[in-house]
């Protein structure tokens, strides 16, 4: 049918890469090439996972054939019979995908028993119990997997025993009571299926390798790959292994080990071991395993052999191992080892001790850190001693990491005042809107009931870098009694609340907090990635605060400073409402007029802040109804303030109302209908850098961006207006300044237009939350509602908002950079869209040749790790080209 | 400076193209060239514009002399002298842009006059009268023209003049009193600008100059270029022409003919001829001018020879000639020459008499008709004498062509009540909605008072042929009190008004219509024109009635039948909410199954209409919130009948509730979150296509399309719901149907990902409205607020909505084109934006590569001429290379 080969003898597959044999697959042939003792089998490639679904789900003839060949192949090498009467071959069936899924896959042990083998493996171990208890477990196993039946009623079975004999632990249970069980489980068995427990172990291992790639396509599997952004055409390989056994008494156990502290990265192994138990003992937690010094007790010779073994597999893999290991009757077998998973601080430990053991270089080092991780590390967080002693009262969505304490505050004003007497509070809402920011400032954390990770609460709370949990559906709050209810109970501003933006948990009163350090390995680890990467790291920050907290992460300038959240202050939001409301230009001048003094100040402030460092300044961006009260009293307040009826103002909002704001009057659409703002603004941003740049006694290069570009004779109007402005202030001023105009590309025209835009523009800045949603047609505040669906019927397989979509928004990047680049060769390209901070965004943003990203502030480390990252990975790429 | 050549001698001038010429001058050269006799003379070409306006409006030096050398030819030519004290050389300056801009520019005449010249001229013809109204009209101009003040004041001395004298018309002015009033003119000239008025005739004509130059940038003229797709970058020539004196006495005089009749196409030259009067007096409508035969009975001679060089200027343009002449002293001179205007029933017949005559092909003839002309053809439209007898009320846009008669209807209800009575209506509203539509059907016209262009009424009106006035905001509309008022008078539902939709005029009172014809010229032009195009036309459509309009225009199937107008019908739209309003997908599917007989009913008369051409059927596209009512008492009403409180009705509309409705939970997202729907749908299409396909005989492709596709994953999802319930259809029913999936592009990322979408689609169908909106991330119904500003500015020359952007959207759609081609050899291409049915969008997309276009049922006409012309225009270009 096929010359394709499916199966692969341990032995055989060394070097055919995790893509074909799955990571487990891969790692038993390289630990067979090592020379490391481990029980032998094969491996069913991944390819036949997509067969078996090709195939409609059935594991055609030829590859059936095969497989039965390599168990022949495998009794031989064994000399055990699969399904002999005498030493019968007993094997386990585990999946592997190409990249770890712990748990999320099903796993089948002990498989090839039957009423024959199991009297023939009681009498060749001499251990019945033994033998019946492996039955029972794969009886179990078979009934619950392979035929995707619930193993409740026949967990059931054995507890009903255990409580009526009185026993404790499953050891206490007697053989004869195992083969009641046995005889109660096949009985069971029948009852369901109506027929009898298959007693062939060539229709069993059939069967189970049938249920290994179904266990691809489970719910938990796919949510876990929804969240680690693994592909669902990946497909699972399938190991075949010959069993160990743990449980054949006190000579044997098993145990899973690390070759260093997963937590905190120290070098010593760390190890449990669960003497007389098989693999699964441990990992479902059904008894609890003891310190290894149990094996050097009990059997230091193989204790020994153990720890060699441990270091020997280190140096090869030449990274932190994780092991699952099994002894029979005094002989060690290693099942499985991998790159162990460990906490940020750990990783950045075990990546410095390894270039300081000489084991790898500092480039392999900064490959070693997952960027992401670093999140942890730069926010405060729990004393993790104190979260064990208390449970959390609810749960929402871990919206901005970080850990933050204090009293619940109902409204934004409420926040600020108690902030300025000196109270630490948290911010609790339905959910937040712009009005809320300075509210959101003054608290410790944020909590809302409703919104997702994109919500307004979370976007700007990992802006600010303020912990944040959105989305505590199971909380419920009156924002007019004052009451947040959690598990029926009322907590009111006397309450105190402890919020870990990390994990989501809310907790009711205070949890004592740790500060973050970023000096030692952290430090010595970004000084190496600093120098490998070529990406540059600005940062989005609209006020001296989030500058000097990104300037603090590393951050070589600003790459997006909004001009917008500026108005939103008590103090100027008044001149803004006039502005807007205006009836003519001269009006508008005059009212801009007042809110200049203020920009000035807030760009002055922001330049010193930066020290000289690139500041790159967007001019307004959003629809100008934004800024008008919603509410009647506010409306009420306005009219009286402006002189003018509430009609009138209503009529003004009625005015301004955009069926999709979204696509409507705003970005530089604004500074084509009221010059005066861009003019205002332009005055603004120079006067600014001009007395920056005396004070701080060095040039300041000055960049103005232009929003929502999409056509170049847009761009040139707008680039007029500043440019003339400036002029005459720099003219004025005495002063020398260089003026750098660009533009965002976040509509797709302009990404198809960008040859002819990038003859007039300094830079490109893509901004990837725009562009991503007119490119998919969907904004983002409405596709809450069908995304889900996407997911679930997997024609989704990743949030586009979270990771760069790199075949379409990345097709029209790249196709911008390579027009853009061809018409003006000193130009220069970033990225703005919170897609700056991710780091596959990040690689991909490298690769296609932007000069920089810019994200949140605390985003800030994470880039420059995956910037370095995506730069060792290029070169070594185009090495082996 | 430069060795561009910016100044042609006419004589020099043949070949070199309209584009450096402008029309008028390529014009005068060609006349040269033929042998017409016209006064000589040179061109300053469209490149010396642009170079003026790149030299901050100012003529450069060596420009200058350039023009002062050509006047020392032009010296010699004549034998005149420019300012000389005898025998002056006088000229003309006038404006000829790219393409004709009929009284958009300006013109000066009799330039070279100052007090020296206008004596010799006085003394060397004997009319010394002359002589001075000529001055006085030359000084009239220049200060209005080239100094650009406003002409009111001088007027007025002439009027008073005249009222003091008792004189009618201007030639009974005498001598003496012109040359008072050329002092008075000279005197107020001083007044106005300090300074004297020029008597160098150097300076006369670089002011003219630039004068003609400046007039490119006038208001009227960048209006008429807005309206007629003219760049603002061609620029205009100027003409410089040795004057010839239509007012020297009786044997003198000035005309303009066209060589058939540009109202009827009639062959017969039709002429009007001034005695003693120069061209602009013709022009201006100051006297009335007589009937060609004047000329004839005055001067036969001349009669004759003008005669024949009409019929010699005919046959060498080989077509019809509107032309301007002067009779000096019995001395003939052709002043200029161009295709005609015409009406479109005279450019038919012209087209068909030039190829019977044997003058032009068929495929000539084709070209000579304006596509969107044919639209008047199409309606019926008011009787010609009897809108001479009246004058519009008022007038708002001309949303919808056609006329149409009745009394006044307030809602959509009455105008559907009254019509079933026999009355004939007009329905009037601030602006309609869906819910308007089966009213919108019942009445002879619409006037709307707020909307533009693309208001609802307007795109479903062109939709359906039906004459609507939108934004009629001069009338205002009092639903509530049943009255209309225009003028300050107020109309009732007793008033008849006449709506004339091809030009926005509202009449009160009835007016005779006449009924369009497709027969004569109309129907052997299309013939010619099907025989010439490739590209296949189809209509939009969604009703039979609609159907059997379009068949009856020439479409070649429906590209586009949008399901969701058929739920809007009362009997429909309960179980519509109802669906909408399902908690379940069991109650789901409940009420879709109500739906389903009137969707299946609804395509099968859609087939039978269509008597087995491809009808291209749409699944639901709106947002389901658009199908829910927002009337507190239709609330309250859908409550009742669904038996449900309002507040859950009221907080299903709110769950409903989109930021961005454009973006939102509509197209294929609909049947990936309820795939029931789409399943409903495609049980409808197919069972409908099979009974049609019994009834008629003959076998019927069954075209499903699904909308807002961006992915090819999901695209495979929603086809396969299509696919399954098709498969059990047909296999039931025992026929054989051909079965046709494909999908819009309507996204930029599906634009983007075409060839991975072509492998699994039948077709490719752009919806260029959304495409244009996303792709400039823009919506329409925002976009009216700042659109007028980017037009003010000069970003925008042409509405992209009207007519498609070809650098832009046009990229999108050639790069899925071309992708898709190369994925799917097979796949077909379309277009039903309501670009399918404009000329120059159409011929973009015959040569992009598409296959047909679909339009509304009335531009199926225009559209099949205009891709008769495309593919014309393309064979030649072909031919060219």
């Amino acid at each position: 049918m096929t010359n394709k080969k499916y199966v692969y003898n341990f032995k055989n597959a060394y070097g055919l890469g995790k893509e074909l044999l799955g990571g487990k697959g891969a790692g038993l042939a390289e630990m067979t090439h090592v020379g490391i003792p481990i029980p032998q089998g094969f491996t069913i490639t991944t390819e036949a996972c997509t067969l078996y679904y090709n195939s409609k789900k059935k594991i055609p003839e030829f590859l059936v054939k095969d497989i039965f060949e390599h168990i022949k192949k495998l009794e031989k090498e064994t000399g055990k019979k699969f399904g002999g009467d005498h030493n019968p071959l007993l094997v386990s069936v585990r999946s592997g995908a190409r990249q770890s899924m712990p748990g999320m896959m099903d796993t089948i042990l002990n498989l090839g028993l039957n009423d024959i083998t199991v009297s023939a493996l009681a009498r060749e171990t001499g251990n019945e119990r033994f033998a019946f208890d492996c039955y029972r477990r794969f009886i179990l196993m078979f009934t619950n997997i392979a035929k995707g039946h619930p193993r409740t009623e026949m967990d059931k079975m054995l507890d009903e025993l255990k409580e009526k004999k009185g026993y404790k632990l499953d050891t206490q249970v007697t053989t004869g009571e195992l083969r009641q069980l046995v005889y109660q489980y096949k009985q069971y068995y029948k009852k369901v299926f109506k027929e009898e427990f298959p007693i062939d172990p060539k229709v069993q291992l059939i069967e189970a390798i049938a249920a290994v790639f179904r266990s691809w396509d489970n719910p938990r599997a796919n949510v876990y790959r929804k969240m680690n952004n693994i592909p669902y055409e990946w497909g699972t390989a399938v190991n075949v292994q010959s069993m160990a056994f743990g449980n054949k008494g006190d000579t044997s156990g098993t145990g899973v080990a690390f070759s260093r502290s997963p937590s905190t990265g120290e070098k010593k192994v760390f190890a449990e071991y669960l003497p007389n138990a098989q693999g699964e003992d441990v990992v479902a937690g059904i008894r609890t395993p003891l310190h290894i010094e149990e094996l050097k007790a009990r059997m230091p010779k193989v204790y020994k052999q153990f720890m060699e073994t441990i270091k020997k597999m280190e140096s090869h893999y030449k990274d932190m191992q994780d092991m699952e290991f099994t002894v029979e009757d005094g002989k060690l077998y290693f099942l499985q080892t991998r790159n162990g998973k460990r906490t940020a601080g750990a990783a950045l430990k075990i990546a410095c001790d390894l270039v300081d053991e000489g084991v790898i270089s500092k480039e392999e080092a900064v490959l070693r850190v997952e960027p992401n991780a670093l999140n942890t590390l730069l926010h405060p967080g729990f004393d993790v001693s104190e979260l064990k002693k208390i449970k959390p009262a609810v749960v929402g969505l871990p919206a901005s990491p970080g850990a933050g304490v204090g009293k619940i505050a109902f409204t934004a004003e409420e926040a600020e005042e108690r902030h300025k007497n000196g109270e630490k509070v948290v911010l609790c809402r339905a959910e937040t809107s712009p009005e809320d920011i300075v509210g959101m400032v003054s608290s410790e954390a944020i909590l809302t009931m409703r919104g997702g990770m994109t919500s307004h609460a979370a976007v700007v709370a990992r802006g600010m870098g303020k912990c944040c949990v959105a989305g505590c559906s199971n909380a419920k709050i009156d924002e007019e009694k004052r009451t947040v209810t959690i598990n029926g109970k009322k907590y009111t501003d006397k309450d105190t609340l402890s919020i870990d933006g990390s994990t989501g948990n809310v907790y009711v009163g205070a949890i004592k907090t740790v500060a973050p350090s970023l000096s030692g390995h952290f430090a010595r680890l970004m000084e190496w990635a600093d120098k490998a990467r070529t990406l540059r790291v600005r940062a989005n920050a609209d006020t001296p605060r989030d500058a000097k907290q990104a300037a603090k992460f590393g951050a070589e300038g600003i790459g997006l400073c909004r001009t917008e959240h500026m108005f939103f202050a008590e103090d100027r939001i008044f001149h803004m409402r006039k502005m807007i409301l205006s009836d003519t230009t001269e009006a508008r001048v005059e009212a801009l007029k007042k809110l200049l003094p203020y920009q000035k100040k807030d760009f002055y402030e922001l330049y010193l802040a930066m020290e000289g460092k690139n500041v790159n300044i967007r001019l307004l961006d959003p629809p100008l109804h934004e800024f008008l009260p919603q509410e009647e009293d506010k409306i009420e307040e306005l009219a009286d303030a402006l002189h003018l009826s509430v009609n009138q103002i209503k009529a003004r909002i009625d005015s301004l109302h955009e069926f999709n704001p979204m696509m409507g009057h705003r970005g530089c659409r604004l500074d084509v209908s009221y010059p005066e703002i861009g003019k205002m603004q332009a005055t603004a941003i120079v006067e600014a850098a001009l007395a920056a740049q005396k004070k701080l006694k060095k040039p300041i290069t000055c960049e103005i961006m232009i929003p929502l570009i999409l056509d170049v004779k847009e761009f040139r109007y707008v680039k007029d207006i500043i440019e003339e402005t400036a002029k005459d202030i720099i003219k004025k001023s005495g002063q020398k300044l260089e003026l750098h105009v660009g533009n965002m590309i976040e509509i797709p025209r302009a990404a198809l237009l960008a040859g002819e835009i990038a003859k007039e523009s300094k830079f490109f800045s893509f901004g990837t939350n725009d562009l991503t949603q007119m490119t998919y047609g969907f904004s983002r505040d409405d596709a809450g509602k069908f995304l889900p669906d996407y997911y679930d019927t997997k024609i989704f397989e990743q949030d586009p908002f979270a990771s760069v979509d790199q075949r379409g928004v990345g097709k029209l990047i790249a196709m911008a950079v390579k027009d853009g680049k061809a018409h003006n060769k000193n130009i220069h390209f970033g990225v703005c869209g919170e897609h700056g901070g991710d780091p596959v965004s990040i690689e991909f943003f490298h690769n296609v040749g932007l000069d920089y990203v810019s994200c949140s502030p605390f985003r800030v480390p994470v880039a420059r790790l995956a910037a370095a990252q995506a730069a060792i990975k290029a070169k070594r790429a185009n090495k082996k080209k």
